[in-house]
């Protein structure tokens, strides 16, 4: 089994969730954290993606399984070495804001409601994972060059959209390194599973159903 | 007749609305409103034009419709999906923010004047159209890969430009979402309609007469 | 001769000179200003470069002139042709404020000085007029499909730079518009064609003598 | 020996860091320094990239120097082309901003400390190097056209990460030539030496061992 992969998970994941978290203490305001994960997500997958499918994203991974591109046994080792990168980076995170002042950050939004934040990560998950299905799986597509620009673009555009209700980056591997970096309530974690990996079940039926003579 | 394309064009204005109208609630300054419109269409124009033609937009399907790409009935059913999907997320966004404190955010500018906001309507449509019947229609530059980034910062532009004028995305289906969700008024709904309308019907007009060799 | 392409040229540097001075009054704070000129002009060079080289501004025409692309009757048209769009700009930018309250915008930044403006001009213009030949006319980048980005973002990375210095946008026929508009000083006028004649100029030599062998 | 491409190293760099210390005291917001410089930063590696590799960076001289692809030589006339360029920078930004008002931007955080400062060089830098190597020496992924993008892109993504902890562009001449403009103390130096040759030439190593067979 060549580890290769999952290091460039881990790897990307790493530096996925240090924009994220960093993001919220340093120095971009509320405004450009979407723009900042989306040029971001952008560099990690145009420069990693040839080795790993540039994934960086449970959900993702599940999408990419279920659309018959991995194996069930890869699935679980892509997203153990994302939860890891992700769990790395929220020390890293520890680590380097421990000369600032005490500050009490929280990513959950103040109006912070069960339903609407469910919905918003249904429709935000489903919304990326179906973009990435269409740009870096479909056979008309084979080959583009723009995969890296869409991917990135979509998740800045969805965070901009919806996440002043969820507070997500539609990543439940980054809200696990929300929790650990204390920037989110592990009370409130399994709205990011289920809508995480719902909305991206959900979009990969859908796109099978749609698109299926693609 | 294949469904198809018009489900891509429901899902595709569902999301642009969503991030027009949600923008104006979330956490999106009036700032950085246009690059997140511009990000988000320019990711759904990648990912689902080579399905639809990625129009979402009643005003380009009337475009393409002068320009001859596709017949009538055609338009009439990519119309009505895209004011459809529109609908959709404007109720999609009463949900979002049903957990949020009431506030009163209006489009239409406050120093709103009918001949400006026509005006800027009719050029910002024209403008976009044009820029749209070049790259994605032209011969000179079939094939290329930066139709989307074209495309999707045309918007931004425009709407930096011309958006504090009207408070358009240059798109009468958004501005019928806008009216749903209580955030433009339907008396001024007609000004969008004008000019939507008549500035892709000038653009196509012009890009006809002038380019009529290509 | 064929008008098309002075048609482009004017249409291009109407809607380059509508963000430009619409940007200042509008809902782009200074910040974003250089984006959005960046953004717009990137659409503008890949939606209308392939007829006209998608110029849009009387120093690059230079530059092309010197480089030997287009002949010196040519190189007046099109400027010609650039200032026409730019002062029909400044008109249409009368109109779409006249409905708002008088404000006192002046591009001119407040601790305006000759020396540090006539400087950042020949820089500023310098800058994107090698970045342009180098990425447009050079044969070992010939057919690439960045050009349009490299110099859109150029022109913001430069705005960003040296906007503070010298208010503009490195481009002539803009600042002519500008001053139509009310928005700069006739009396200044000549800094930014010294500036950026001048710049234009030195970057072609400079590319000449340097790159003689490309 | 041909000068041309130390020429370009050095021209590049000048504009790079012109936008570094020109944005701390120009229009450009701590926010959109980051946005910036990777903007900047594209526009440069894709219009010169072709001619010297677009390095403008010790740091990414060293990385691909351990890479084999240059001399040691070579990579010696790179860094030494690279500080003049920078140290030009710092004397024109002094002429720039002679006529402003006296301020005292410092790029040094407020709460700067030295290990969390060297850790954010280090990962920042090793983050940097490990995409530049990636984008645009691995075989996979020879001939692409998005190289620019995600080099540009990932500078600014690092620097939205990063930024606030060490106030760093990830490039050691433009701390040289921060120090030069007084924009950082010649005390804190050593800092960003170390981290960013010690980052350049760990992700280098790394590069090596992972992805031995590209």
């Amino acid at each position: 089994m060549s580890l290769k992969k999952y290091i460039i998970e881990f790897i990307g994941t790493f530096f996925l969730v240090l924009t994220y978290c960093m993001g919220i203490f340093g120095k971009v305001s509320t405004d450009l954290h979407p723009l900042a994960m989306g040029v971001m997500l952008m560099a990690l997958t145009y420069s990693m993606g040839y080795i790993s499918g540039g994934q960086f994203n449970p959900a993702i991974s599940l999408a990419v399984f279920l659309r018959g591109k991995i194996h069930l046994k890869e699935m679980g080792f892509y997203i153990v070495a994302q939860c890891l990168g992700a769990v790395a980076a929220a020390f890293a995170v520890a680590l380097l804001i421990s000369a600032k002042p005490p500050v009490q950050p929280i990513i959950t939004p103040i109006y912070f409601s069960m339903v609407p934040a469910l919905m918003a990560e249904l429709l935000g998950i489903f919304g990326f994972t179906w973009i990435v299905l269409n740009v870096a799986t479909s056979k008309s597509l084979e080959g583009n060059s723009f995969y890296g620009m869409t991917i990135g673009f979509a998740l800045a555009g969805l965070m901009y959209s919806l996440g002043s209700v969820s507070g997500s980056a539609f990543n439940p591997a980054i809200m696990i390194a929300a929790c650990v970096a204390k920037l989110s309530l592990w009370n409130n974690l399994w709205i990011y599973l289920v809508g995480g990996f719902g909305g991206a079940a959900l979009a990969t039926l859908a796109y099978k159903y749609v698109l299926n003579d693609e």
